[in-house]
This record gives C-alpha cells, structure tokens and sequence, in this order.
C-alpha cells in the first residue's frame, strides 16, 4: 500500500528537481497567460504542476486535482490541493523564498486535510503532517512558540522585545489598513517574506509567534496545506472575525487569516485586531 | 600595502567563522545589557564585534571603531562603522536572515564612506563596494534595477505586477504609518526580512526596486556599508524628505531613508509618499 502522505513527499521532491536549474532565469519566468487562480502563470509554474502530476500518475493516485493554474480536474479518490509554486514573484526575482505546497483532503473543506507537505524549494527542507500524527521538518517534530509565551504575566516589553510577527499587507485596503495599524504600530519585529505556505511553515517551527494576512486574498491553494501543518504544529488559525478558520476548497475561494501559537496570543492580539467574537 | 577592502571582507569571512556554530543556540542568545546602540547585547553579537576588532588589530589598523555594542573606541586612520551582527532578532529565531555590516569612511559622515562590506551570515555571500570602483557579489558585479524600469511609459498595472518594493513598518508611529498607507495599498509585492543592510543589499542586486523605512530609526551603523555599496550598484537614495541622504556617523545618529533603481522610480514613489521637494 502507498501512503497519500509520502506521494505528496514525492511530489515536492519531483518540483524540487525539475525547477531548480529554471527558477530565476528568463526562460523560467516566460508568462503563459493567468492561471485558473487569475495569477500569471509562468513556465515554471507550469512546470511544476506538471511534476505533480506525473507523480500522481506514476501511484495511479487518481485525487480530485485543485491547482492554482490547472483549475479542477476531476478524479475520484479525494481532492489533491496544489499551489505548485507559492511565491512566483520570489522565484522570477531571484529572492529565496518561495515553495511548492500539496494537500490531500477527503472532503471539500479546509477542516478536512488529512495530509499535507511544503517544500522550500530555495534550500530543500521539507515541512510535512498527517491528521493527528503531528508536523514534521525534514523528518524531525516541530511545534509552535516559544517558552516564554506560556507565560500569562507576558509585559509589554517582553512582547516588543521577542515576539516576532509575520503580516501580509501587500496592497491592503485601507480599512483593513486601520484594523492593522495598531498592532503594526506595537510590534517591533514585524516580517513578511511574500509566500504564504512558506511562511506558515516559518511559524509552525517557531521562527515566528504569530502570522497574519486579512486582506481577504489568500486562496485554498495557497492555505490548504500549510493549514494542516500548523494545525499539527500545535497553532490555533481563526478567521478575521474570530471563529476558526474553515473554508471550502474550491480555487476561487480566498479568506482572511490569523494562526497564533495558542489562545493566550490570540487574546493578546485579538484587541488590537478589533476582532469582537 | 593592505587594501582596506581586504581587511573588511576578512574581519566578514572572520565573523561568519565565528558564529555559524553560535546562531540560534541558547548560548548564542544570552543578553549582556544594552549596546552603545540601545539594543539588547547577545553573546552573538559580542563575539561578532570582537572577531571584527582582533582582524583589524592583526593588519595594524587603527581607525575609531563605531560599533552597535561598543560604542566609540578612538583610533587614528579614519572610522571602521560596524554593526557586527544587523537582524540580531531573526539570528536570535533561527530565521536565516542577518548579516555583518562594515564600513570604512574617510570622515565622520554617510558620504564619506569610501569601503564597505556585508556578509549574509546564514549562507556566506559577501556584497562589497568601494567608492567608484562599483559593487560586488561574491566576486560578480552587481547593479540595481530591471530593464523594465527604464521605460517612462510604465504602466499602473506592469506597477502592480512586476514592483517589488521593500518596507520596515515594524513599529511605525501613526503619522509614518498614514505616509506609507497610499503606496502600500498600491504595491502588490511588499517585503520585509528583517535586516536593513541585507535587505540594501538585496536591492542591489536587483531582487527589489525600491527599500523604504521612514521610521525615523535606522542608525548610522545600520546603514553605512550598504549605503555606499547600492550607490555603487546604481542606487540613489534619499531622505525622507527628498534630499540626498546625509547623516553623521555616530552611533546615536538615526535616519530615515529611500533607496529606488533610478529617478523614474523615485518620481513614481514621491507623491504616494507626500513627498514635496
């Protein structure tokens, strides 16, 4: 019997190898139109894809595919969620940061990922979790937080001096614009390295305390898997308005976000957020 | 003779030696107080600035030291502007983005800076200039910019598309955060990992097209390398008022900045930033 998770190892590895010598040059980065997902679509993007789905093929795993560029492709056992590049701005630029992210859900919903893998494809460390197994980098455990943070007396200057907090706010609104300001304006160390799944990963082992994105943009494609790593990390994510966070999975949907190492963050966070729940 | 550019990529390479093993361990992190700068000393950043001053004592060079930590040791030939680890807090996480910034300067200001160098200390690529001889990668020549740039008619949505623009917003006050509202919701791509002297550097090189931090807090240490080595790559840079940036070089000097490609790009910027020259 194969197991779902170590094709979805697979897979990375297989977009790992064939994009590494393409990721950054001219030929790499030649435009083909917008993906299903309204992005452009790059060669490498497509590249990738392709990668994925030979390995899919190669196991006669035959998933639901739902990818950022190819749009739906029906099939039958599950759904197969793929950003295959997440970061393409990263990667046509040279930046090293960008990652490829895979998910396998039994259902149509976010809550129902059983399987997950993210490859940093700049350096080849693989983030990986199945439902209920806990996260994995490159074969060894990782958990959210940081010592100090279980802690409930946290002062104000311990949380401007250590608390590390990923945000996106690429081209925000301006309303969602003043619901940031105040927690923009709090934290000293704010980061954002521009792909999201990669980012969370980030987070999931600890590198950050909190990561946040309420523009209302980011799609399934680019959650779905990193979703379940977190999730298994040990993270709590909730929606902008402060229920968990569940969405279907479709390639149109796109939501609002924040994943915090535990509820003590969350309520920490969740003033200057102005979340009422 | 020893060339002065020599002495500070090697006090680079020594710093990087020195620390690789000491980043992201417990021992690495122990605070000492607060640096000459106001920040929190760590043993890594301690350890970096004395591998700094034990490679200029081996070559008999004796400039006035302006450290991060140290604050000003009187010499006689010239300033040696150091911040021997910048992004302490993402060395202090794990996140593998911090660099050793050095800077000879012939006079105590920004200008004057006639040799810089800066290692990224997660991966070892070394970006250096000297005034009018150009700026360097590992050896290869680097400039700033993306040929699409150069063509005046370019579009709002080549702008969305194809800009990436680097931005410290941690901890802006209220009015700095209103500046910076108009080009944030217009830039698609913002960035911010977390080391000034890096993120130049990444500019440089041409992985951005813009680097912005009007917070009114990059010191001069922060600053001095990476600002001779973007002019050097093509870069200009200014203050946040329009004017060429200028700044004396103590260690208690702070400023607020832009670095854009070219004066194309600095127009496109200036109004969104209520910039009136």
């Amino acid at each position: 019997m194969v197991i779902i998770i170590d094709i979805l190892k697979e897979a990375c590895d297989e977009v790992y190898q064939n994009t590494r010598n393409l990721i950054g040059t001219a030929e790499g980065n030649k435009k083909f139109g917008r993906g299903a997902g309204g992005d452009i679509s790059r060669r490498i993007d497509l590249d990738a894809e392709k990668a994925v789905i030979n390995t899919l093929q190669r196991h006669n795993f035959n998933p639901t595919i739902i990818g950022e560029e190819c749009g739906m492709i029906q099939g039958k056992d599950g759904f197969l969620i793929m950003d295959a590049i997440d970061g393409t701005m990263n990667a046509s630029r040279g930046i090293p940061f960008y990652c490829c992210s895979l998910a396998y859900s039994i259902d149509f919903r976010l809550s129902s990922v059983v399987d997950a893998a993210v490859i940093d494809l700049s350096i080849g460390d693989i983030y990986y979790a199945s439902k209920e197994k806990g996260a994995f980098l490159n074969g060894d455990r990782i958990c959210v937080g940081r010592s100090k943070i279980g802690n409930n007396s946290i002062s104000e200057q311990d949380f401007q001096q250590d608390i590390v907090i990923g945000m996106n706010i690429s081209g925000v609104s301006e309303d969602t614009f003043n619901r940031l300001s105040k927690l923009i304006s709090r934290s000293i160390h704010t980061r954002h390295f521009g792909a999201n799944a990669l980012e969370l990963c980030y987070f999931a082992r600890g590198l950050m305390d909190a990561y946040i994105d309420f523009r209302g943009k980011i799609r399934a494609t680019d959650m779905a898997a990193a979703y379940l790593i977190v999730k298994e990390a040990g993270a709590k994510i909730y929606s902008d308005n402060g229920s968990e966070l569940e969405s279907e999975l479709g390639v149109d949907r796109t939501m609002s976000f924040m994943a915090v190492i535990d509820d003590q963050m969350y309520k920490m966070l969740a003033d200057d957020l102005k979340i009422i729940r």
